[in-house]
């Protein structure tokens, strides 16, 4: 708490004229909070994206025996939507590294508006492309593991075991991502608006 | 502009002790042209999950002749990855009917952040849930079209013409009505943020 006042004093002038508006004194260290708690959210979210981006990458099996398929190896790139899910976690993971450096700002200046609605805009474009992702293999996962019988597309899990729960928990750890990402929007909302 | 200045002098008290702090006289007046066009892009994307909802729950075709598929009947209820399509766009389409007398309230009263608050974070909560079921839905319809060599899945479009037209148009609608949710989540914090 100490820490907060001294950091609000620097911006005495600032602080002020705002305290006087808005009636609020104890507005710095509430916003000091909030990007605080944004950083820690964004390494959670920087864990699970890439967590999930290896994991999926990594997705490999051979199998031993004959089977009736045809090719009896399966990697995360047969799959075109499982490509997809590789290429867009990792432009998540990537953006949220790239972002910590604006949210270690909204710590330092709490009341910066800048970085803060940068952040918001392009968490909000990236929460897209993340739930996206883990959606469209989310809808694979499930077709490796029941199959259609309308479509007469059989289930694989059967054979591939070892690849099924590979990219099943590379599709759940990219849907804790999106709750990481969804809840990084709404906290900045919440900065915006108590200005 | 002369209906702008009525409002605005409503909230005289309000508007001139913020405008000293922030310098913008004519505030009031940007964000009711950002209200408006909330508005505008709230029924569009109204217009766009609608659509993409009724195309899919209509999508349905029988075949006249026989095929080496069992069944001869193709509807979005054979496939669980569009019966969640279904389920979500209709989510997101009443939300969004439901989401528009709070628009309203923001254009009426465009210093109001209450209002703008709660539709931002709702609208991040659906556009997650949009951006899910185009996601899924395209994962499903590019394996219709092109199906899988390597888990020996058959495309299914040769003989499902009809229904895999309907499908693709539907995820393309639930595709605009993502960039339409996207757009109204980034002119809700620019709101925010110009407070």
């Amino acid at each position: 708490m100490s820490t907060t006042i001294e950091i609000s004093s620097e911006r005495s002038h600032a602080g002020k004229s705002k305290a006087l508006v808005l009636g609020s004194p104890r507005e710095g260290g509430w916003k000091k909070g909030i990007a605080i708690m944004d950083f820690i959210l964004r390494l959670g979210a920087i864990a699970s994206a890439l967590g999930a981006t290896a994991t999926m990458a990594a997705a490999d099996q051979s199998l031993p025996f004959f089977t009736q398929f045809f090719k009896f190896e399966a990697a995360y790139d047969d799959f075109p939507t499982f490509q997809f899910f590789v290429i867009a976690m990792a432009f998540v993971g990537g953006y949220l590294v790239l972002s910590l450096p604006f949210s270690i700002v909204t710590i330092i200046r709490p009341h910066a508006v800048g970085p803060r609605l940068a952040l918001i805009i392009l968490d909000t474009v990236f929460l897209t492309l993340a739930a996206a992702g883990a959606a469209a293999s989310a809808a694979m996962v499930y077709l490796a593991h029941n199959g259609s019988e309308d479509a007469n597309w059989l289930a694989i899990c059967g054979q591939f075991t070892d690849f099924c729960q590979a990219t099943s928990g590379a599709v759940v750890a990219s849907f804790v991502a999106v709750v990481f990402l969804i809840l990084l929007v709404i906290i900045s909302a919440l900065a915006l608006h108590k200005k």
